[in-house]
Parts: structure tokens; C-alpha cells; sequence
């Protein structure tokens, strides 16, 4: 659960993931309407408790929200990857309504990450560390493909 | 113009993309309720004369079944693709609902064809020989990258 305090802030700032997600995020409101909102306020969306998770209905279609928030977290994953490596990087999101697809980051011809997902109705973490620590894992197995093809990308 | 003559039938049985196509649809007829349907007759949803197209707003929101018709095309790329080279083959459609995405095609890591689409709303073709030919293209374009990659897919 997050909490208003300096150490979800200093998570935040701790985590080039969760930079890259705010960072998202905020180029979304072209308004400026969430300025005056702290970046932890803005990241709760992605937080689901396990008993909220059970509540989901998985046999209900995937809502926009739903597939908004999914798109936003591969977006950020997709953009540290390409600040990271140099590498222009692209995001395609293959979701069905009912919450069953893939997800796959690539760069030119090469697929640096693919990723089958289900039960995207239910598509939320534990807590902050928990986004972070998702986020971080796939930036990483991106870059270990970054290296492995690195002489096919330009 | 789809007209019911053997000419049809020949084009048809002529193009390995169209028996791929009418493959991939006689394949979600689980119950069998189309057998008695010519291929000719349901390959129809695919042709759109210039003035149908005219007709379609693109500010309206793309309907299921043109997506169905868009995924069933590039399925059936795929299909050929994977018979002809030998490779498993996996397709992935991300269109937004204002009709503007892309397509991957691809195999492990290697992206065989990547493309563009807007205006989905507006998706189909001239005639027969146009789906013909379209398809037969874009075969050979993810075929000449399965040769360039060939050393990376297995």
C-alpha cells in the first residue's frame, strides 16, 4: 500500500523505472492538470491488493483503464531501454478483450522482449518496490537482447 | 466485383495466399455452418469498391468485425510464411480504435515484416486478385527476411 510519506518519494526517485513510468505518465497530461499532484499519487493506479485482485472478474472484458495503465508500464519499459542502449525502441500490445495477448518491445528487426500475458483484467502490483522491481527485471532482459544483437541494430 | 463463375474458383486455387486465407476462415467455422459456402463467397468481406470505402467515416471508431478481417489477413500471411519457410511464425495487431496501428510478423526474435496501418475503418480491397496480390507480397518480403536471418531463427 502506498503511503504519503518521503519513502515512497525516495523509491520514486531511487528507480529509473519509476522515473521513466512518471515520466510517461505526466507526457500524457498535455493539460497539466496533475502538476500539483506528487508523482506517489499518480503511480497508484498500478497498485492492486491481492483482495482487490480475487474481486476482479476475469471472465469480464478488459476495461480502457485497464489496457491504458498495461500500455503505460511497457512504454516506460520500452523507454528506459531506448535511453539506456541508444537504440530507437517501439512498443505493440496485442490484447484481447478477454485479457489475453502479448506484449512485445523491438528495435528494428530484433524483439528485445516478448511477453505473453493473461488475466490482464487483474493487471496491478503489490506496491511501489513492486513495479519498480517488475519494471527493472524486463528493462534488464531487454538490454541482455540489446548486446546479444547488438550488430543488427542501428 | 465478386461475381459466382469458375474464373473465381480459379483464382483462387490459383493463389497460394488465397487458399491460405480461405484456410484460416474455414478454421474458426468450428460447427461447419459455412461447407456448404463457395471459398469465393467467403472470401467477400474483404472486398470494398472504392465507393463502399468512400462511404466509411474514419472518425468512427473501427468495428470488430473489420479487426477480425484485418487479423485474418495477416494470419494468413503468417500461415504461408511458417509453410513455406519451415519456421514457426506469430503474428501481432496492435490498432487503436481510431484505426491507426501496426502489424509485426515475426519468428523468435526476428521481426520478418512490420507494418503501418491507419485508416483500418476502410480495410479491404478492389477484387480478388487485388487480396491476391497483396498477400502474395507481403509473403515475399517476410521470405526474403527469413533469408537474410536465417542463421537466428530456429
Amino acid at each position: 500500500m502506498i503511503t504519503e510519506n518521503t519513502n515512497v518519494d525516495d523509491i520514486i526517485s531511487g528507480s529509473e523505472f519509476l522515473r521513466g513510468l512518471v515520466k510517461k505518465l505526466r507526457a500524457y497530461d498535455s493539460y497539466g492538470t496533475w502538476a500539483k499532484f506528487k508523482d506517489s499519487y499518480l503511480l497508484k493506479p498500478f497498485i492492486k491488493t491481492k483482495e482487490e485482485k480475487k474481486k476482479i472478474d476475469i471472465y469480464s472484458d478488459v476495461d480502457k483503464q485497464t489496457l491504458g495503465l498495461v500500455r503505460l508500464f511497457y512504454e516506460a519499459v520500452a523507454l528506459v531501454v531506448e535511453e539506456k542502449s541508444g537504440f530507437f525502441v517501439t512498443v505493440a500490445i496485442d490484447i484481447t478483450h478477454e485479457g489475453f495477448g502479448k506484449v512485445l518491445i523491438y528495435s528494428g528487426n530484433i524483439i528485445l522482449l516478448e511477453r505473453t500475458l493473461k488475466d490482464v483484467q487483474k493487471f496491478g502490483f503489490e506496491g511501489i518496490e513492486d513495479i519498480a522491481k517488475e519494471g527493472e527485471k524486463l528493462i534488464n532482459n531487454a538490454l541482455k537482447n540489446v548486446e546479444k544483437f547488438k550488430q543488427l541494430l542501428n
